[in-house]
């Protein structure tokens, strides 16, 4: 069952959208299924101005996240992920049919944790460098000839399926219990870390990786890159992110003040 | 399973559709979705033609069916399922929540019907006639708050929907087998009446209650609505319909040999 809540607990976010129509159309269907927060990232300036003040906008462009960085617009999710086509690119993460989304989202909402659906821009879609914050990529299965979807048709399409899968039908006598069961019990109750902190502990271990040579600084984007997408893997829960970070701290304070060894 | 064959039993109708930007919308996604037949009743005559010559419009608004009437638009069908908001008015037929409706396009489509998704104009939607045209409607679960969709969107999530779930999942080991089984095999193989058939004899009866001073000439039109509606509800199958068309007409040049009462 989605509750208001819970609908809380899920963003909405627009990566350099292009057309103040888009954006409309998008803010348009979060309303018609009751989802309130967006983010947008690196808006052109004019046409996010023109979307926000057009006639009949929903409320929650007004209230929408404007930020610099996807990085910064993700920081307090535990699952984020990113839509687009996959025909032309091997994807680094698992992906998800949309169809199957639900009970992702699901498990991680049960957690208390706070999802992140990302759309790239009209043109391009996302960059590899968007996608490596992302914990999974959907697929919405579109026919191979034209799969490349309108961005308000492919928000639209998105939210209804959370919104029709998670949601209660009011209308069914009896209404399905949460399918959710924890395969370990051990497994549910850890909280995920939020990106931020993700993003904290890659920082960290890049800078033990060049204060101890085990990289040079020439190699540092393509390192931030895979540390991000194998911390993605490992999925540390909260706890265990906390206990690195103190480890990777140390390491890197101790490293620091070792003399260069040539 | 949805074949390409079966796709191609599913029509998408819009009816009088305003802003040729909506109209590429639709006819987008249903490119997105491998569907290939629409058809548009009554268009603007600009914007249709604006539309349809737009850059990079899918190639299926080329051969796109025009017509001046749904009941034209439709009269191949046997099952019409009309959509829209239903908060302003009590619904004259069964409605299906959209998640819901695969089930029923799935049954039509074993039975070797065709099936029509109707959209209304932007602005007020399918009118009290256009939907006596239909079986059933069909309501997409949005929110109270903002329960109106914009007509590409809308399309693209019914579209979506059926996509998803009638089709196989091809990355499944084991994909699901049809799960329609037939509550009795006697209703399975007999195929239902196309509208135009189910108009032909709401016309026929409508002439017997003229002829037969059943109902005055004033209540012709809230008749032929009745009609409609009622034998959507018998919804007869093709051969009962050919039996019923053939009583009526011996019925009406009958009762027009009979001199006029009075």
């Amino acid at each position: 069952m989605l509750t208001e809540d819970q609908r809380g607990s899920i963003d909405v976010v627009l990566v350099s959208p292009r057309n103040p129509l888009n954006i409309g159309a998008a803010a348009r269907a979060m309303a018609n299924f009751g989802f309130s927060h967006l983010a947008v990232v690196a808006p052109y300036a004019p046409h996010w101005r023109e979307a926000r003040s057009a006639v009949g906008a929903p409320e929650l462009l007004a209230t929408a996240a404007e930020t610099a960085t996807l990085a910064e617009a993700v920081s307090a999710c535990t699952l984020v992920a990113g839509t687009g086509t996959l025909a032309h690119r091997k994807p680094e993460q698992p992906v998800v049919l949309l169809p199957d989304l639900a009970p992702f989202v699901q498990r991680e909402l049960a957690r208390c944790g706070r999802v992140a659906l990302v759309f790239g821009p009209e043109k391009h879609g996302l960059t590899r460098e968007d996608l490596s914050f992302c914990n999974v990529l959907i697929e919405i299965p579109t026919d191979a000839r034209q799969p490349s979807m309108n961005l308000g048709q492919a928000v639209a399409v998105c939210l209804y399926e959370l919104a029709a899968r998670l949601e209660p039908r009011a209308f069914k006598a009896g209404s399905p219990k949460s399918e959710h069961k924890p395969e370990s019990s051990a497994e549910e109750p850890s909280p995920a870390t939020v990106c931020a902190d993700l993003e904290l502990l890659a920082g960290l271990v890049e800078e033990a990786m060049l204060a101890s040579d085990y990289s040079p600084a020439s190699m540092r984007d393509a390192n931030r890159h895979d540390l991000r997408l194998l911390l993605r893997r490992l999925a540390p829960a909260r706890k265990d992110t906390r206990r690195m970070l103190g480890l990777f701290r140390r390491i890197v304070r101790k490293l620091k003040r070792v003399p260069k060894s040539d």
